[in-house]
Parts: C-alpha cells; sequence; structure tokens
C-alpha cells in the first residue's frame, strides 16, 4: 500500500508524541519533528507508510539515546495481556464457535498499537473484548478456517506487545505443528520481538522466529533472507495489524490479514468503517 | 504568540484540506505539500502560525493559478449571514442587555473559519448562534463596555467573511464615530477583505481600512504603515478571531480579544477550554 497524502500530517503527530513519549528535552523533539518534516517533504510516495515509521522511529532512537523507548509499556500490557489470558481462553472454551471467538479474541488484541495511540489502558482493551465478541466483523472467519484447514504450513506474523498474548489464543485453536509465529527484528514502537515471544510463552506454543527488521511492519525486501524463505515457503500468512496490513498488501503471497482499523486512510483502502475489525483474505 | 511543536501537523493537514479546496490536480497537492514540508522543516519556531499560514495560503494561490480560492464560499457566507441579519438584530434589539447580547453574536460569528474546518454549515452556525446566547463567557462583556466607554478611538479588526455581518451587529452597539473597521489586504483564506466590507455593507455604517497584508492575522510590521498608525493612534484594539489574536497577543497595546477558542493550542496559551467563547482584554 503506498503513501497517501493524509498519512503525512499523522507521522507528523505521531513523531511528536513519539519523541515525547521517549524524552522530555525538548531540543530532541524540535531536532527529531525538523528532520522528519525535511525527510517527508522528499520522501517516496509509492513506499509504504511504515518506511517513514521505520525512519522516526530510528531517529528518536538514535537522539534519545534509547534503544527501546517503550519497553516500560511492551513489559506492562504483556503483563496485563497475560493476567487477563485464562479468563479469555475461559470464553473460547465455553463458546459454540471456538475458532470464531479466537479470531475475535485475536483481533480485539490489536487495539494496543501506541503508533495509532499511545494513550491506551485496560478500560480501552476491556471495553474493545467485549465488543469483538458480538461486533460483525468485516470479513469472514469460515474463510479462515478453510484457509488454514488446506495449509500445511502457516506463518503468522505478529504486531504488538500484548497483544501477543491474544495471538496465542488464535493459535490455540490452529493445527499443531503448522504454525510458525513471527516477530520483529528489534524493537520498534511497541511492536513484538523475540524477548516478548519468551515472555508471554509464545515459545512454548510454537516456533518464533523474527524478520530481521526494525520497521513497524514487514517490509519484505528489507527482512533477513532466512525469514523470507519462511514467508514464501508457507501455504499461508496470517498477519496481523495495519502495519503488517500496509506493508504485505501488495505482496504476491495467500495472505490473511487480521486487525482493527484504526486509521481513515487504511480503512478507505479497505473499503470497511473506521475501527471495523478485520479478517481478510487476498489470494496469491 | 509563538508557533507550538503541536501546530506543525496541523499546518500539513491544513496545507491538504486547503490545497484540495483550491484545486483537483493532485500534481499541485504534492508539489505544495512537499515545499510546505520543506518550509516547516527550517521555519522560524519564535514566529506566530499566521506566518506558515500566509506561507501556505500564497503557495496554493500560486500554484492553482486562482487568485482567491475561496471566493464562492465567501460571497456564500456573506449572503447567507446578510439574510440571517433581520433576525439576529431583533433578538439584540428585544434582549435585556444588548451590548451583551451583540458582543454574543460577534463572538458566535467566528465560528465561520476555513482555516480550522471547511465543513462550515448553516446548521453549524445556527447551533453555534444559539449557544452563543446563553453561555458561559471566557472574560467580561463588561470590561469590554468599560474599555470602549474610555475610548475615543477604536479600530475593529475584523477575522473573516460571514463573520463581518456578525461584528456589524456589535459595531451598531458602539458609539458613532469613534469606530474604524479594518479588514485584510488582499484574499486569504475565507478572511474579509475590502470587497466584502462593501458587500456586506460594512462600509455604510464606519470607515473601513485595509492591513496592507495577505496574512490571515496583523503580522504588524508587515502591515502597511497606514494600518500601523491606525493601530498604534487608536485607544482600544477590537481583534477578532484566531489569527488576530495569534498575531497581536505580544504587541505592546490595549487590545480586547473575541474569538471561538477553535484549536487546544490557542485554548491552552488562554486558559479557557476548547470551544469556549473568549472576550478576553490585554492592557498595553
Amino acid at each position: 500500500m503506498e503513501t497517501n497524502f493524509d498519512c503525512i500530517p499523522c507521522f507528523i503527530r505521531q513523531t511528536i508524541e513519539a519523541v515525547r513519549f521517549a524524552t522530555t528535552d525538548e531540543n530532541i523533539h524540535e531536532l527529531v519533528l525538523r528532520e522528519v518534516l525535511y525527510a517527508a517533504s522528499k520522501m517516496d510516495m509509492k513506499k509504504s507508510p511504515p518506511v517513514m515509521g521505520q525512519y522516526i522511529h530510528r531517529l528518536i532512537r538514535k537522539y534519545s539515546g534509547s534503544p527501546d523507548p517503550y519497553k516500560k509499556v511492551k513489559d506492562r500490557f504483556n503483563q496485563y495481556a497475560l493476567e487477563l489470558y485464562p479468563a479469555l481462553k475461559e470464553i473460547i472454551e465455553n463458546s459454540p464457535d471456538k475458532f470464531d471467538t479466537a479470531a475475535r479474541m485475536a483481533i480485539a488484541g490489536n487495539i494496543i498499537d501506541f503508533g495509532v495511540n499511545n494513550k491506551i489502558d485496560s478500560t480501552i482493551i476491556k471495553k474493545n473484548i467485549e465488543k469483538s465478541l458480538s461486533e460483525k466483523l468485516f470479513g469472514s472467519v469460515t474463510h479462515l478456517q478453510e484457509a488454514v484447514n488446506a495449509a500445511e504450513t502457516i506463518l503468522y506474523i505478529g504486531d504488538n506487545t500484548g497483544e501477543i498474548v491474544f495471538d496465542r489464543l488464535l493459535i490455540g485453536q490452529l493445527p499443531k505443528g503448522k504454525v510458525i509465529y513471527a516477530v520483529r527484528g528489534s524493537p520498534v514502537i511497541n511492536d513484538a520481538t523475540i524477548a516478548d515471544a519468551v515472555y508471554t510463552a509464545m515459545t512454548d506454543m510454537v516456533r518464533v522466529i523474527d524478520n530481521g527488521s526494525d520497521a513497524p511492519g514487514c517490509i519484505i525486501e528489507e527482512c533477513s533472507s532466512a525469514f523470507r524463505q519462511y514467508f514464501f515457503d508457507a501455504d499461508l500468512i496470517i498477519a496481523k495489524g495495519q502495519g503488517n496490513f500496509e506493508t504485505l498488501s501488495d505482496v504476491n503471497k495467500n495472505i490473511f490479514f487480521l486487525l482493527k482499523a484504526k486509521c481513515p486512510v487504511i480503512a478507505r483502502h479497505i473499503g470497511c468503517e473506521l475501527g471495523n475489525a478485520v479478517i481478510m483474505g487476498k489470494q496469491s
């Protein structure tokens, strides 16, 4: 997905929010803001929005001197989601269609996205889980289930910390032995990395790999060759969240995107309403 | 008032909205957007936000080839306000405190601001007028009345088209012969110029001058020397709207600002709530 003009003011707003989140030093706020404005003035709009996201967060890490500014909130949301996990698992086990409920939970977890909103809290997450159990989905869980049944190998590409625990709920409903879970190669925003997969016990469920990149998405040509091999060898990709959608929507693969549409440009691109829970298949 | 970091994403959003309003040519959208991003990366943040507004709208006029992209909406809102005028005047004439009601009307008219929101329509305007009659003002009408009584010469600096008709309601309650009304020197956004003062019959009520500038505010050092003389000679300035507030809040004069606080940065600067009707005096 290309960058839309409407993404640009959002990049700038996100830059200010993120650099303030990383440091209280106003000189660094200004330095990063000016560099991002300059870069945006020259940017290649054919590239997907996470290319600029990667640039912004590299700058913020560089100037703030913090290799992982979101470490504390990442830990907090992993911990919080782990506390919710037993109750959510019970809801799934007691539901008439476990796969459907688990898919809804996995999508609900995608609300924990500090790239879009760094005011996320437990109240928003709980309301979102409740809503997800009954709301009309944009797309078909049945189609995902059929694609899962037809696949021998599934690469499940995660998105955020906290959310990774919700992914465990859906992975629990996928055939054992078929699934590999992928995380980012290194910290960016609150996206999950190998450390988070270990912390949330995802590594006890399935094999976990990283994509070798610090983009808030999967810019496939920038990912490690090992990741690319898993990606292209898999019969089915399940990709979580907006960043993975933005970077993979034009890649020629059999992919299901599961996400909350939190941005008007993406909602317009998908053809859904802002706020919709999306489960959308794309054939290779 | 200096430019805040939070003004920058808003400049970019306004640029996109305004250039789309001026032309459907996407090449021009991109050209203007990139130039504004570049200029913002180098901008002097000590200057007030309308300095960037002036730059943005100069670019849009230059590249779109339209010297007045808002001409149609300016005419429409002047016409609409003129249709409302007799009924609003009657409300004032029948109210227990005509000056208070007229001041509220003048502030209500400041909602017609295409710099902040180009989706303004008659429903929003009508609701805003109704609200203005009873809402708690941020500031004191009595203080304005006292300042008016003490002044021999009053320079009333207008803001937008449409709104200029609401200004006539307040000017009708000011002492005859004391008031000069000022407009922008040339078209910028939907701000009122001499043509609008003629069209709305402001010129039949009081002497009207222009400030010689195309900024969406009064960048005093850029205004004509004639305007500056009226400005500094006046005992009292009544300045309408956010652009005049942003450019004049640090100028050493006896000024009353009348505006709707439509932007969070300005509301924070003033110390009021977003959406408040403000009538705020500032001593020289």
